[in-house]
């Protein structure tokens, strides 16, 4: 706890820059290969999983309050004013750690052989992004795939997640022919989530081959041309008064049932 | 098209200052037994829906892209600025109403023999509770119960439920020894969702008798009492690396398990 130097207040300090642009920016989040984390857990749960965090910035009534969690680390003593302009909440924590990306974009390596994972396909809500990661980490997936989709260390993408981020493969960036090519190397099949009657019940799959389940955009769902590439297509059969569920709420009930 | 005013550009406006006062005090929705819908969509459902809407806001923008949804309802014209001033969202479509609440309060009435409902617990939400109102329409729940739970008519809840507050009855303020009353004057078979690995697994019920689902609080989940008070505690099953998943997202889980 004494390795503490003076407290920033000044948003021009060049370190709180950083935070700032890394926070709204995803120019110079690729740039620099770097992100940040904000929270007392998930910058906890980070440091427990061995994540690269160059730099850790605290306010004095964090420090108090979380930390323990943030055990030996060393940090930087933040204003509480900074904490709340840089934050990405209305209620900031005033913790904040600068993290080296975990280097699972663009390249997919090779999936496990009749594995079980959420393919998301031009999705844009970073809440439900996040969501869905949170949901596939606690339901056991093997991993979630992003293709055309948001972009997972946007700040709210990565607060949803509850630290999930870091306890199970998310792929990034991913191009849809290398996709296609590593689920069919891995003899994994490809299911398209559809809103469409006549498309299979997912309640009535076996998914005994594992399967990566497609999951489209909240507004336009996914493209014919994915669909088309999918081995099959299937969809959650509704007897309610809207055909609308929200992307990550359908995810994870499609989750569910590859996982059951 | 023909029958508006001025253009209201104060928020010293009466009216106005009506609307941010039901957006943010739940004492004056209460004192009022009103609230406010923002969003063209949310607003067509409530006419579509036959709700009772005192004042239709629209800034000129908004309507001329939404003035058909709006058909041939009154309404009165508002600036850009004024508009972004009163939102509750960060790109606000210029659509408000002023509507009656749906009298569904404190006194439950009887509730369907054999029925499903979802009951909230202590949920304090109202992005969660939204979500699930709004999952619990397209599944075809009888209805949504919230007891102790956050208020339903909060501009958050609202907008997540995306309509379906219109469309499937929202009990709210229930206090649960009527709620329990009710249920068993109903037959209807009580399940406390809880995260233990020693309650009976949601895929393994029926449901054939129907059942009230409770979900409780995101963070402390269902109180020792409410466990205690309801039939049977249900779990989801999960093989993955947390226990945690989003409120909103197991009550979807289970919901779905109770209706298929």
């Amino acid at each position: 706890m004494e390795n503490y130097s003076d407290i920033i207040t000044s948003k021009d300090n060049p370190g709180i820059r950083l935070v700032k642009k890394l926070m709204t920016s995803k120019k110079e989040r690729m740039k620099r290969q770097q992100f940040v984390l904000e929270g007392a857990r998930i910058v906890a749960d980070a440091l427990k999983s061995g994540a690269d965090i160059e730099k850790i910035y605290v306010t004095e009534e964090a420090l108090e309050k979380y930390g323990e969690r943030l055990s030996d680390r060393e940090f930087t003593l933040i204003s509480g004013n900074l904490s709340a302009g840089i934050s990405d909440t209305l209620n900031s924590q005033g913790v904040f750690a600068v993290c080296s990306m975990l280097s699972l974009g663009g390249e997919l390596p090779s999936l496990k052989k009749s594995g079980r994972y959420a393919v998301l396909s031009k999705l844009q809500d970073p809440g439900n992004a996040g969501m869905i990661i949170r949901t596939a980490d606690a339901l056991g997936l093997d991993g979630v795939i992003f293709s055309e989709s948001c972009d997972i260390y946007n700040p709210k993408t990565v607060r949803a997640t509850m630290g999930s981020i870091f306890r199970i493969p998310v792929y990034h960036d991913v191009p849809s022919d290398i996709l296609f090519e590593r689920l069919k190397e891995a003899e994994i099949p490809s299911y398209a989530a559809v809103v469409d009657d006549n498309a299979a019940s997912v309640s009535d799959m076996t998914f005994d081959k594992g399967g990566a389940v497609f999951i489209g955009n909240e507004g336009n769902g996914l493209s014919e041309e994915i669909q088309r590439m999918c081995s099959k297509s299937i969809t959650i059969k509704m007897t309610g008064n809207t055909e609308s569920l929200n992307a990550a709420m359908a995810a994870g009930i499609i989750m569910w049932e590859l996982m059951k």
